[in-house]
Parts: structure tokens; sequence; C-alpha cells
């Protein structure tokens, strides 16, 4: 009805997208994940899917939660489907207090926040930290959904390092000394030191207050992210660093993993001041979370052997390691080594020199499986070496079928490399951050 | 174990977070709502309170909802409790459209993107287009929410008054020029226009189509936020500014007051681009909506009277609505004014001059009544001869005693001020925007 102005006032005929010049400048920033472009492809049911993180649901009790969730509809419905507060039902905060027990952790209730999953809590969390260009140190690999927050809000992402036993504490050292050094010291420490995702490894019991102890040096805050850490597959857990250091970390947890992912039950275990300014941040963000949602899974640890549960994902979860193990073992061509989890859903593959997992996708999916190229899981374009396998949701069959498919795509592509050459990718800025291989 | 550093350097000892320097410069926008804050003491069985907006759930039809819940879990729980897509559920997105078509709006699925409540929206549409700095134009008074969402992203809010017919033309026009000529033109209109929060007035249709022209003229883009839409007492709609210019505003839309909050299903219908941006905002903000919430909304549309039910909701706020203006026009002193919703929440008081609303809400709260002082729906200290009376919750009967408690402090406070006199406050910044008061 009325003419449309393009907003420098030109008429914008070649703009496809006429809101173009009214975007906050953080929106550059913000670009399709290479995984969340995958999923649509990878979702054919004949393509064998290593690439996304979904969680095997199969082991749930349904018929016995479907008629807990009536229950809470019929007798506290007026409850369940009403606003709540930002901070959370208080019986499921104590609740969480216990869950987070298990790994050693002490804390009151009211020191966590419920999020709408632990991304929610990743999200806030660097809301109230950073500041455009402020540095934010990670692991490198690390998890594409924190890459996406911080980008968001404009933070600048230096990776560091991993070997076998999870981030290594001197070049975390070497990387906040010279983050200070340029003028530009780290605000936080974000690290998955259980069962890493993508990169399959867990830090050591030596390191961690090792890494708890830098920290405190360098004035940096911890952000610890452990959704996969009840998932060890001989039921060990480890000390959280949050239990090392309870004033300067800042402990993001899920019942993604370890109940049921689609109810987006998140929680942040913050020192007190944090947690404050937490439940504001989190208030604007979307009121409160779910009422409903919170009270299910305050029923389902109240009722529920939820910890018998756990060890039925995890035994579920270590049958398909242990399949992607040996297929990988009996299939890959030689120079391709890989991380052996010992909890969680990823292996972190590397291939050899000269390809490049990102180019190398399509034909891979036209073989019918499909895996997550490593560029995603780094903020400076490190990764075409590496590719995360995924074996939490697949069966064993299909598993062993899909690394079969892969190792073949490997090899015409290794074939090819050898006979025309290929120019290798490299980073176009960070440090040049090897994967942690093991043979 | 390791001694704690303060941020600069100087032991901390004075300072209670040790934290307080490392927080973005957005925090310091994040202040407690005054109406948070209130909820607490408001909440206490005695006190009757008109502070709060809960929709009345009384009328929700718990018994069928939680046999549909149940069947949703038992038939189809490996899809409910599963991680779905940032984009929402599809058919879900089609019902959506169904709903919106009530008032005129012709959308596609595709350009609907499913939030964490409505608040999730406006947080997502703040982040995509707000720089700090960047300004918003909001009615005075506005939703307190949206004041916090932008806050948050460091925007400068400049209100527009509204009189009985909701925002004046003549006075947006006015304020656009002016932002434009200091140099900081508005990005944003945030508007809400029917049966405002917290202002209890509609905006004319005759003004509709001059809203949205006075926006295009200007580069403007419209948020059009929606709440009570369909809870017009006499079951009246209005064209969605949405319907009269497509491509120019974006539309927030809610099941918390229509269907039930503590589901936080809410969504946002955006032009194309936006909403491609929209998508990777909101992955980043939470991964995706609550999946078994959206299947709850979407069984809820299909095998419910949803439109009987709405009218059963409206038929009780309407009840309310009467018992609330026939008690202000029998007990409110002389002097005070309000405004007489035709739908939604709420009823908007001023009072006579020298009387504080904020200051004088502990001394109502003493007498057992409660209600929102005006200051909180103004960004910029305006608002303390206004108050919010909320009626959505209580009983009439309630209200009714509610409202007579409250005229009797009213009183007593107008004694003082005649005996003694009062400084009154005045606003610090921002435009000298007069409350929409009918006699």
């Amino acid at each position: 009805m009325v003419l449309q102005p393009s907003a420098a006032g030109d008429p914008a005929r070649h703009n496809l997208d006429p809101h173009l010049a009214r975007y906050a400048a953080r929106t550059e920033g913000m670009t399709a994940s290479e995984i969340r472009a995958l999923f649509a492809v990878a979702s054919r049911p004949e393509v064998v899917s290593l690439a996304g993180g979904m969680p095997n649901l199969a082991a749930l009790p349904l018929e016995s939660l479907a008629s807990q969730v009536q229950d809470i509809i019929a007798q506290d419905g007026l409850v369940a489907l009403q606003y709540g507060s930002a901070h959370g039902v208080p019986k499921l905060r104590e609740q969480i207090c216990e869950v987070m027990a298990l790994e050693g952790i002490k804390a009151h209730p009211d020191d966590v926040v419920v999020t709408v999953g632990s991304q929610m809590g990743l999200d806030m969390i660097t809301r109230l930290f950073c500041d455009p260009g402020d540095t934010v140190i990670a692991e490198g690999p690390s998890y594409v959904g924190a890459l996406g927050s911080f980008a968001a809000y404009q933070a600048r992402v230096v990776h560091v390092a991993m070997d076998d036993d999870g981030l290594v504490p001197e070049l975390l050292e070497e990387a906040l000394t010279s983050a200070a050094a340029q003028g530009r010291p780290a605000k936080l420490l974000y690290t998955i030191p259980n069962f890493h995702n993508p990169a399959g490894v867990t830090l050591s019991v030596e390191r961690r207050s090792r890494i708890v102890e830098i920290c405190r040096k360098h004035n940096v805050l911890i952000v610890e992210d452990n959704p996969y850490g009840l998932l060890g597959f001989d039921g060990q857990t480890y000390p959280a660093l949050r239990s090392l250091d309870p004033d300067n970390v800042v402990y993001l947890g899920s019942f993604s993993k370890t109940f049921a992912s689609g109810l987006r039950v998140g929680w942040v275990l913050a020192p007190h001041g944090i947690r404050e300014k937490l439940v504001l941040a989190a208030e604007s963000a979307t009121l409160c979370p779910p009422t409903l949602n919170q009270l299910i899974v305050s029923r389902y640890l109240d009722t529920h052997d939820w910890k018998g549960q756990i060890k039925k994902f995890r035994e579920s979860y270590r049958e398909r390691r242990d399949a992607i193990l040996a297929a990988l073992a009996q299939h890959m061509p030689q120079g391709c080594t890989w991380t052996e989890p010992e909890g969680g859903f990823y292996v972190w593959v590397t291939v050899p020199e000269g390809i490049d997992t990102k180019a190398m996708l399509p034909r891979a999916v036209t073989a019918r499986v499909a895996y997550a190229s490593g560029t995603g899981f780094y903020a400076d374009g490190f990764g075409s070496r590496q590719m995360r396998l995924s074996y939490c949701y697949p069966t064993p069959e299909r598993i062993k079928e899909g690394v079969r498919r892969l190792a073949a795509v490997l090899e015409s592509e290794m074939e090819l490399v050898q006979t025309f050459g290929t120019v290798q990718r490299r980073p176009v800025s960070g440090p040049q951050t090897p994967g942690p291989d093991t043979a």
C-alpha cells in the first residue's frame, strides 16, 4: 500500500532482504551452523547419520511417564499451566542439587537457576559477561552451540588445544598470558571437562585443580558445561571443577541427555551475585521456563529410578561406542586417527593431509553416510582435516554400516589426493590447534 | 583453595559480589522490575493482588487435557521428548496461521517461528535489530517485559503518549522526526494495539493505517505485540497492523492468555529475511522450543473447541472488568481517573497531584491490597501518579474488596497531602507523557 523505501533512500531493487540495513551489528556473526544445514539432508532414512547429537530415548518408560504427566495436569494443572518464577520451581532446584552431588558438588538450591536447556544458560552467561570484542577461551574444537552464543554477543574466541587428557594446562596458561599481553585479557574459560563434545576426551583428574588454579591466577571465570558427566560407560564420574572452586565456576547442567531433551530443562549453578543477575537476564529472555516441564522432571526424579535409567542409557551408548570403535579399526584407511571416548556421544576423527572433510561431505552423503565436518567446531577456520562422528542415535548395525561407507569414501578421496594432490586449507587465524588424536 | 583476587587487583573486602568488575556493560540496565519485587509480598493470601498479570485458568478442561497429553507421550513420546527444530513444529505453525487469520492476517507457516513465550520473540527481535544506543519508540506507558528486553540490549526508549484511541499518530510522527533530527533515528516502533498492557486502551481502526504509513515513511520497523487481541469482551477483533503492511511489521503472538501461560508457547511472524535470521538467533538462545509443549498446543487446537474456550475466558474477564469499574466508580476519591478497557486484563489509574503511587505501595500492602505502580512501565521515570490494576485473576468479590481498600488508602494519603503538601516527583528525562486517562 505504501512504496517501499530502502534503508539508505535508494531503490532497494537488488536487495533480497529489504531490512538488511536495519540489523544490529551482532547479526554479522549469525550464520547457519554447518551442522544444522546438514540435518535436513542427513535425516533421509537411507542415510546413516553420524552427524547429529540426538540422544537415544528408546529406553524411556513412556507408558509410565505418560500416566505421571496425566496426573500432574489433572491434579496440579492450575500450577503446571500457569506462569512461574524466572528462578525455577523450588522443589526441582533442590533435586538438581542432589543430582550435582554425584559429581562432588555441594550447592544451595537458591544458587540454581532453571533454564530452557543448558543452551539458554550459556546464552545468559555470555549476555552477563561478554561485551563485544571480549575474549573467551574455549577448547579447540568446541561445542558448536557455544560458539554460536559467543558469536551472537560478538565475543572473540581463542581456542586452546586438548590431548587425550583434555585441555592442556600449559597451553591454557600460554593463551591467557598472550591474550593479556595483547591488551585483550580473557573473561571466560568455556570448557566441557567430561566426554567432550565434539572431541570425546575427558579432562584428567590431575589437571582439574591445575586448570582451576590457572583461571584464579589470571582472573578468568570458568564456565563448566557438563551435559554428559553421568554418561561414563563404566559408571565413573569425575569431580566437577565447580566442586574445586565454588566461587569462580559457573556450572551448566542439563536433563537433555540423562532424561529427555524435548522438555528443554537445564540449569545454571552460579555464585550468589551472578545468580541474582542471571534471574533478571532470564526474566527478560523468556519470563520463566515452562512450569509443566519442570514439574514433569521433578516428578520423574521423585518417582522413577532415574539412576537406573541413566545406567540403561549408559549401556546403550557403550554398546554403540564399542560398535563404532570396532568398525573404525576394521575399515578406516591408514593415516586416519581418532579419539576413544569413555563416555558421551562422540568420536573425533582426523583424516590424512590433503583431505578436506567439508568438501568431502556431499560425496559422503551421496554414499549414504553423514558426519559433522570439523570446521564447525572452531571459530577460526581450523578443523578441515577433522570430523565428528556421533554414535548416540543409530543402532550398532547401522553404525557399522555407516563407518564402512565412510571408509570407502575416504579411500577413494585419498586415491584422488595421491593422484592429483590437493591444496590443503590452513586456518586464517588463531592457534594451530591440533585435534585431540589418538592412534 | 586459592586466594581470591579482586578484578582490579585490590583486596575485594568491601565488594559483596567479587565478580562485579567482570560484567558486561549491558548489565547496568538490568534491575529487578518493581512488579517482580512486588510479587513476593502480594502473593500472601490476605492481600488482594491487583498487581500481577496471571491469566485465570480455572475454566480450562483439565481432565480432558490431561488425557490428551497422556496420549501424546504414550503414542508419540519419542518425538515429544526429543529435540526439534529452532523453527518450530510444522503442523503447529500451520495452525498458528489459522489463529492469526481471525485478525485479518494472511501468512505462510514458513514465516512463523515458535518461541518460548512471546517474551522470547521480543528478546530475539531486539537482539536482531538493536545496537547499543539505538532508539526504540514505545507507547507511554509500555509493557514492563519489553522495557526489560530493550534495556538488556542497551536500546534507548522514547515514549509516545496514548489517549482513549491508543497511540496518537501526530505525537508518533513528532517523536520520529525529533529522534531523526537528533541524529538518533528510531529503529523500531514497539506497540500493543489491542487492550494495552498496562493502559487498557485499544488503537482505533482509523489510526491503524495512519500508524503503518508513518512508520513506512520514517523507515521504522513495527513490532506488533498482540497477546490480548482475542480477548475483546464483546468478541470484537481488530485488523492487525501486520494485515495492513506485511513487509514492515513483525508480529508477536502467544498462547499464554488464550490457552496456558505455563507452557510458554508463543510465536513471531516476520518477513522472510528477518525470519531466517530469527531462526538462527533462536537456535543460539535455546536450540529449540520444547517439543512436548508444541505438540500439546497443536493437539489442543485440533481437538478442543478452542474458540469456545476463548469465549469462556472472555466472559470471565468481562465479569471481572465490570466488577472493577463498578468498584472504582463507587469508591475512588474525587480526582482519580481511569481507563475503561474493552478487553484484556488491565485498568490504568491516575491519582491526584501530590500522590506518589510507588511511595504509597507499602501502605497499600499493609492495608492488604497490591497494585503495580506506574513508574515500572516507563523507561524515563514517569508514571509516579499512575498505577496498573489487574482484574484478570481475583474473583469479582475480591476485586471489589481490593478496590475498597485501595480507595481508603488513597483517601488518607490525600488528606496528608492536603494537610502537609508533598513534593511531586517529575520525570528526569523523556517526554511528559500523560497517562491515557478517561474520567
